[in-house]
């Protein structure tokens, strides 16, 4: 009997670690979502200033790029703060997306001097950012798919969507505040900008599914944000056609973008520390029970308790609450069976949807790039011609995703 | 950029600890293998012994008894080889399910005391041996869900099948082995052998289709099986209807069913081993890797590979091989990036499909549980019921099942 009981505390031990990890994985996404922040911010001054011919917003711009180098500084202290390799969960996935990240942050001081020097167009300097976001952004992705708190999954897969729809907002920010910045757009960029847009949708419609938790302060910044702005904005920018863009609109854009951005600024950093309380409060709670767990457990070389549960040879067998002598020890190993066996029921359930919504991302995701690789498309066009193929087949993006993986080898090249 | 190698090196060593905890997983799952075997004669020669109300099978039983009983300490065994929490990879839920296991292996000399004095029947014997090798196949389940290395996955998901299919072979050789040692069967006892006939037909389906690496031997079992001796007795079994069975059959229908299960049984170890087997060839594998890096890393120092990649800001990207000013280690970081990276990627696609049967494993397995409890049906009628309704309306029974289990508040008590 001793036995069950030490492997049930053992368990919950488990539990505790891991959850302790997660915390620390949240104080990481907390770290990369400010650098994602400031990198976000630089990348549309650099649009402004470089797409201005460097007449405007250079100050303002360096003043960003401190900012991120300061941001970058802080990731890096709490990469020091991790020592041993256990410290985190997913470990082998999350440090290949650190060094995948600290590979993609070591490009861009030289990035900087191009834009500096004017020797990088807004479009360069648009795409080699997004691929530094996109490096960040992965590591969030590998954080949120943690199974050790339904919860708390849920939590993190919202965080993760709330933060790939900031991206794609200050990716239309930076396109627009280029174009605006130049006079004009062409084609091209506006549907780059439409794409933009569409995918920002998606994500935070994917974030409301999952952030019951924080609906109250989200539906209090969606009311507070000068939305029509937005869209009137979005019109100047996508119907000018040829008819050229006035250049003067390109710090409204930047204003009206850049508020709206900081508030889901705000809503993450709001979601990130509410997991973590949540992740605390749950290590105080199982702490709580492995405690009076201790008591049980020095208590029953006293009870002699294997009597009471001899007869029980089905886990959670009702009879055994029958017979079970009313020894306390035997109930509350039984309780603890119970509600052990009920936490782990419920984390299934909930984990497979929330499992599913991320395996989908990773599936249309590489989708895409093979699109991208095998046709020579742009990220936009494979993605349009993913929901062209499901349209017409009438079946969800996600399926013509996996479809094409399942083919990749016998694709034509482009 | 010494950064970015540290933590691909440290991406390596934890992925060389998760293989390690795997590997101490497979010893787990052949240990426990060993004993559901044990166990899974005890239960039919204890039916064969109870059904003949004691006259036949006695001491042959109690062969099985003793079996099992060194199984059992050799599981005790391993349980004690294993120190710190952090031994097995999905810790919480795996000790959570040893403690089960323990527990419902305590229920068992209870057990044997009433079947010895025959004061238990055969099918509260049969259920009671269910609910202990369910138990301990949970164990093996949750074993398999763990996330490492796309292969091994698929190799612990047909192992789980293999190991359910052969519950299921052995559940029909002991409720047939009652059945011919009383002389009758009842329409209920027909119902309960028709489901474990289709449900083992089932699952190793699922066995086959994730077995691709061990298909030679599987292949050449069936060949050597007594698959049509098998057939004819499960005729005479459910065509008897009230005509009566013949006692002296009992010993035929043992027989060959056990033919059949000890055969399983070699290709399980045979699949476990393999599967340990690819653990250790991956661990060797990436310690090797991991000794290059080292080199490589101690290299680093003299060669300021700053250099080299500083114009590289997006991981892979093709640009920076070309102005890579071919350093090796500028390339070799480059590679190993793309290894990780495609590592990553196939394991993320294989494992959806993996996970995905494991939890459609889970979400039917709940859905009848939820059915037998609101509806007070057993388990054959709970999953007749499952398949015809996903039959009339010709969905998935997964799908069913999910459906129920979000209606579980709503649906009527019986």
């Amino acid at each position: 009997m001793s036995n069950v009981l030490t492997y049930l505390i053992t368990a919950r031990r488990c539990e505790v670690e891991e959850l302790q990890r997660l915390s620390r994985t949240c104080q990481m996404v907390l770290t990369v979502g400010q650098l994602i922040h400031c990198l976000q911010q630089e990348r549309g001054l650099s649009n402004l200033y470089l797409g201005s011919g460097g007449q405007r917003d250079a100050a303002a711009r360096q003043a960003r790029v401190a900012n991120s180098q300061a941001a970058a500084a802080e990731f890096q202290d709490w990469l020091h703060s991790i020592e041993q390799d256990n410290a985190l969960s997913n470990g082998a996935r999350l440090y290949t997306r650190i060094a995948f990240a600290l590979h993609a942050l070591e490009g861009l001081p030289r990035l900087r001097e191009e834009i500096s020097a004017l020797r990088c167009s807004p479009t360069e300097s648009y795409e080699r950012f997004k691929t530094v976001v996109g490096a960040l952004l992965a590591l969030v992705f590998e954080a949120a798919d943690v199974a050790v708190d339904a919860q708390i999954s849920r939590l993190l897969v919202a965080l993760f969507n709330l933060m790939q729809g900031k991206e794609f907002a200050g990716r239309e920010r930076a396109a627009g505040a280029a174009a605006f910045a130049t006079g004009k757009i062409t084609r091209e960029q506006e549907q780059s900008i439409e794409y933009q847009i569409e995918m920002q949708e998606q994500a935070l419609r994917r974030f409301e599914s999952f952030a019951e938790d924080v609906r109250a302060p989200w539906q209090a910044l969606q009311a507070g944000l000068p939305l029509a702005e937005l869209e009137r904005l979005r019109r100047k920018l996508l119907t000018s056609h040829e008819r050229g863009l006035d250049a003067e609109m390109a710090d409204a854009w930047y204003q009206c973008c850049s508020a709206r951005i900081d508030g889901l600024h705000q809503i993450e950093i709001h979601l990130a520390q509410f997991v973590q309380a949540r992740c605390q409060a749950k290590i105080t709670e199982l702490q709580q029970e492995l405690d009076d767990q201790d008591q049980l457990f020095s208590q029953q070389d006293r009870l002699d308790p294997l009597t009471p549960l001899a007869g029980f040879s089905a886990p959670l067998d009702e009879q055994a609450l029958a017979d079970g002598v009313g020894s306390h020890l035997a109930h509350s190993i039984v309780d603890m069976l119970r509600s052990q066996s009920e936490r782990l029921q419920n984390l299934t359930a909930e984990l497979a949807t929330v499992r599913d919504s991320l395996e989908e991302r990773k599936l249309i995701e590489r989708a895409k790039g093979v699109l991208m690789m095998k046709q020579g498309l742009n990220e936009e066009a494979a993605y349009r011609l993913l929901r062209k193929h499901a349209m017409n087949q009438n079946r969800r993006i996600a399926e013509v995703a996996q479809a094409i993986l399942s083919l990749t080898e016998i694709l034509p090249e482009a």
